[in-house]
């Protein structure tokens, strides 16, 4: 598959370049090694205080903080001092992983591995001829803090919203475990892909990561 | 199709009985009048504040109150006041559509035409042999407002929150018109469902309501 060869360059070169969310990167090597199937855009989950300029303007926004494991009162209360402009939002977003199949018969058993390990938005389109599997969850926080630099909720809420952000983050990250078991099962009934081994020596992969 | 027939008893009954959200029948009964697709669960968009006991216990969340409209501070704040246990939130979903379509091609149609409509979040899944795309968007928010009957925000915030949460529903649902526009256009290309229209004449649906 063109594609994959094109797909794992780029994760591998991102991987060596500490582009990649650390704690799903076994993860990804995992599916990526399997036939039939390669990862494009994905994230470990994350919660952070992003500033949008106005709504909707994504490509505008910025973060102010973002972290991929539970957030500090401290740290996002620091984070909220260099708001500027626009509408201040607490975000916190589950692991999301974007898998394209070789076929509708491939697709169909990342979109079931998906919902069984408790991903339950998980959902696909047909793009072209590729099938992209979105595994995605329903824990997002989207809470409004301020505006224009001016945040307008007290520490006892912002605590009170960090506590329930961090919640739904670690409640997503908690299926990882489930979904990392579900694709063991998926490579033993595909089988291992040649092309991800070749690419993984030629990028020494394997002097910083465990390979599958 | 005999899912179609069972679907469309199933809508008109409902409707019947004031249970579908009347600004969007006259959409879900032009897309249902098109040949080879037909409407399951849909939502107009909404804005409410929701209780849920345990953090994900989607079934025992409790709506203080909801509608399909912008939301008024006075009422938000009459309907705070019998919040009793668990988790109180202030929501608010853009329109939402749930279409079944009989095959491949037509699941990719409607996908498109969601997308080209603004629904940036539209996607699909296959399952068993029914392709069901979901039309969605983006504009989603989901603010903890209190725990256990005490609300920990001041008016201030509230009226806040309410007018980005209000900001949001009017921006998804007016996207409403160019999807109803994208819908003509695929009926002109797939034609009537005659099926649609002996239902709607044994259920005298055109009492009440615009028949495409």
């Amino acid at each position: 598959m063109k594609a994959k060869r094109e797909a794992l360059t780029s994760l591998f070169t991102a991987m060596r370049e500490g582009k990649v969310d650390e704690d799903i990167i076994e993860l990804l090597l995992l599916i990526n090694s399997i036939k039939g199937v390669y990862t494009t855009s994905s994230c470990s989950g994350r919660i952070g205080i992003i500033e949008e300029p106005a709504l909707g303007a994504k490509p505008l926004s910025r973060w102010l903080i973002k972290v991929h494991r539970p957030i500090e009162f401290e740290e996002a209360l620091d984070a909220l001092r260099n708001a500027r402009e626009g509408l201040i939002f607490l975000k916190s977003q589950p692991p999301i992983f974007h898998i394209v199949a070789e076929d509708m018969e491939n697709a169909k058993k990342l979109h079931e591995i998906g919902l069984a390990s408790g991903f339950k938005y998980t959902t696909f389109k047909v793009i072209s001829n590729r099938y992209l599997v979105e595994i995605n969850a329903t824990e997002y926080l989207t809470t409004p803090l301020g505006k224009d630099g001016k945040v307008l909720v007290d520490e006892a809420y912002l605590r009170f919203a960090i506590e329930v952000g961090n919640s739904m983050l670690k409640r997503s990250k908690g299926r990882l475990t489930r979904l990392e078991e579900n694709f063991r099962k998926l490579r033993e009934e595909l089988g291992e892909d040649e092309l991800f081994y070749e690419l993984v020596r030629d990028f020494e992969i394997e002097k910083n990561w465990r390979i599958p």
